[in-house]
C-alpha cells in the first residue's frame, strides 16, 4: 500500500477533469466525492473508479460540459436532468436546491435524471443532515444483480441512504446501503486479491452459486425477494419518475440498453418544522448511548452506528493518509501520464 | 380450517370495536386493515391480533376514544399526535391529509406520533399509490429484534413500504418489508404448529441461536448490520422526529418503557407533477413485463412483482372466503361471548 494525502489525492482528481475540459468547480466536486468515500474507506467508490470513468468520457458516454436543466416541477419538488453529468456535479445542484426548499416547505423532493455514476449515495445524505434535515436517498443503476425466481442481470444494486443529524458535537448517523448480499466492490477486491467470496453472495454469468472470483458476475440481492423488491421499487421512484428508464431498456436491449446510467431521488425533511431541532438530537445521543450500553453479542467487538466506521476511519486517514493498493497506483500514474496532470505524491 | 366471508369478518371487528366504545367510523377502520391483511394472506397482521388489541383497551394502552391532533407543521408538512388511537384510525386521518397536500405542494410528509399498532404498513402505502402517488412508509415499534453487535432486544422489527401505481389496470406495486429476517408471525405460526424454525432467524432471550419455537423470543435482523442499521434509522425518522422515543425509554426502562406502541412516517410524492401519470403507468408495465419475461432461476416457478402475491390471494379469498385456523376461531367466539356481539358465521 502507498499512502497519498488527501489533498494531494483531492489535487490529482480535480486535474485529470479540469484537464479532460470540465470547469474547475465541477470537477471539485467529483474530486470530492471519490476523495470522501476513500477517506471513509469505502475503497470501491473512490479513485479505484476513474480508469472507468476516464473510460465513460472516452465514449462520449460521460458529458463534462453538461447542460443541466432545472425544472420547478411544483413548490416542494425539482427535477433535474443532467444531460449525462458526472453523478456529484448533478448531485450537488440538486442539494443546492433541494435544501432550501424543505425549509420553506418542510419537506423537499429532487428527481435526478440522466447521470453517470454517483460515487457513494452516502455522500448526498451526510450533507443534508449536516444542514439539520432527516434525508432518504435512492439511486438507480444498470442490471447488475439478480432478482428473486428469475435467472440473469435483471435489476441494480440500487442502494437506500438515510441519515440524520446526531448528536450536539457528534457525527451524523449514515445508513448507506446496496440492495444486493454485498457490494461489487467486494467481487472487485477478491478478484485483485485472487480470494475465495463467500457462498451466497455471487452467482456466475448463468445464474450458477460461485465462490470462484473469476466466475463470478452477478451478485445476489439482500434476503431473495426483499433486496431485490426493493431494487425494482427504487428504479419505480427513481428512474421512472425520471422519465429515464434503465431495467427495461437493458433487458429489452431497447434505447440505450444496458450503457451506464444512474438516477436518483433525494429527499430531505426539515427537522425543526416538527420537533425542536436540539431536542432531536438530544434524543438521538440518547438513544446511541442506550444502544452501545447493551451487552455485545457473543464474538463482537463493538457495537457500531450507521456510519460510524466509516467516520472513524476518516479521522484516522486525515491523520495518517489515503492506503492505494499498487494497482491503483499503477492506474493513477498512467493516467497522469496520458493527459500530462503532475502524478500523486506518495508520503514518505 | 373455517372459512368467513371479507364481509361478516369486517362486520365482526367493527361490532367488537363500537361494543366497546368506538364510533361506528372508527371502528370500521380498524376493521378494513385487520381484513386487509387477511384478504391478502397477511394472516399475522389480520385478526390474529384481535385479542391482544383487547388487552391494550383493557390496559387502557389502546384509546378508543382518541383526541387526535392535527398540526398544520409546514405547507408539505403534518405532525398527528395519536393519543393513543388504534393505528389505523390515525393513519386513516394522516392519509386524508397527507394526498391532498402532496398534489399541490408535489410531495408532502405526514409525521403520526402516539399511536397503537398500524397493521400492516403496505395497507396505507398502497392507498397513496392507488390515489396516484408514489408512497414510501416507515414504522416504529418496540424493541423485539437485535441490534448487530449487541445481545438482546435493541430495535423493532420496523418495517419500510414502498408503493407506486401500476399499469393501467394492473394492480399497484407494493413492497412491504420487515427490517428482521422473516416476521414475528413466523415464529407465532412455529409455535402453534410446533414446527422448527429455520437457522438465522431467531435467537432465544440471552441471544443464542435457536431453531426451537419455545425458546426462540428476539428477531434477528436482516443481514445483520443492514436490517438493523435500517430500523434504528426508522426509530430516528418516525419516533424521534414525532417526539415520542420508543427504543431509548424501553432500552433504559424510562417513561413507558417497553409498553406496546407505535410511531410512523408516511411521505406521498405526485408522480404526475414530474412526469406524465400515463406515461409513467405505461413504464411501470413496460418494466413488470421485462422482469417476468426474464428465465427462471434453478427450482423457481414464477417471477413475482412485489406485493403480487398478496393480490393473488386477495381475489381467491374474497371468491372462496378467509380461512382462519380454530385457535384463531376459539378466540373470536370467546370475544364475541364476551361483548355480547353476533358470532363469525362460518361458511358451510
Amino acid at each position: 500500500m502507498a499512502n497519498v494525502s488527501e489533498q494531494d489525492l483531492g489535487r490529482f482528481v480535480a486535474d485529470v477533469f479540469t484537464r479532460l475540459g470540465m470547469s474547475r468547480g465541477d470537477g471539485g466536486k467529483v474530486s470530492d466525492a471519490l476523495v470522501w468515500a476513500n477517506l471513509r474507506g469505502v475503497d470501491s467508490h473512490g479513485v479505484v473508479r476513474l480508469p472507468r470513468y476516464l473510460e465513460f468520457v472516452d465514449q462520449g458516454r460521460m458529458n463534462l460540459r453538461p447542460a443541466i436543466s432545472i425544472e420547478n416541477s411544483s413548490p416542494a419538488g425539482i427535477k433535474i436532468d443532467g444531460d449525462r453529468a458526472p453523478g456529484p456535479v448533478a448531485m450537488a445542484i440538486a442539494l443546492d436546491h433541494l435544501i432550501p426548499r424543505a425549509r420553506t416547505q418542510g419537506i423537499a423532493v429532487a428527481v435526478v435524471g440522466r447521470i453517470t455514476h454517483t460515487g457513494a449515495l452516502g455522500y448526498y445524505a451526510l450533507k443534508a443532515a449536516e444542514a439539520g434535515m432527516a434525508c432518504v436517498a435512492f439511486n438507480a443503476s444498470i442490471p447488475l444483480m439478480t432478482y428473486h425466481g428469475a435467472n440473469g442481470a435483471a435489476v441494480g444494486t440500487n442502494p437506500l441512504a438515510i441519515a440524520v443529524p446526531g448528536g450536539e458535537g457528534s457525527d451524523p448517523l449514515l445508513f448507506d446501503m446496496a440492495t444486493s448480499v454485498v457490494s461489487l466492490g467486494k467481487l472487485m477486491q477478491a478478484r485483485r486479491a485472487g480470494t475465495p467470496l463467500q457462498p451466497g453472495w455471487f452467482v456466475d454469468e448463468v445464474g450458477n452459486p460461485t465462490t470462484d472470483p473469476a466466475a463470478a458476475s452477478l451478485s445476489l440481492p439482500l434476503g431473495g425477494p426483499k433486496g431485490s423488491g426493493l431494487s425494482l421499487m427504487i428504479e419505480c421512484l427513481t428512474s421512472l419518475i425520471a422519465g429515464n428508464p434503465i431495467v427495461a431498456d437493458a433487458l429489452e436491449k431497447t434505447g440505450e440498453g444496458a450503457k451506464h446510467r444512474q438516477n436518483a431521488l433525494l429527499i430531505a425533511i426539515d427537522i425543526s418544522k416538527f420537533v425542536d431541532l436540539a431536542a432531536f438530537r438530544g434524543q438521538v445521543l440518547r438513544l446511541v448511548s442506550a444502544l452501545k450500553g447493551l451487552p455485545l453479542a457473543p464474538g463482537a467487538v463493538d457495537i457500531l452506528m450507521p456510519g460510524e466506521r466509516g467516520f472513524r476511519t476518516m479521522n484516522d486517514r486525515r491523520a495518517k493518509g489515503i492506503p492505494l493498493p499498487p494497482p491503483v497506483i499503477k492506474d493513477m500514474t498512467a493516467i497522469a501520464q496520458r493527459l500530462e496532470v503532475p502524478p500523486l505524491q506518495i508520503l514518505g
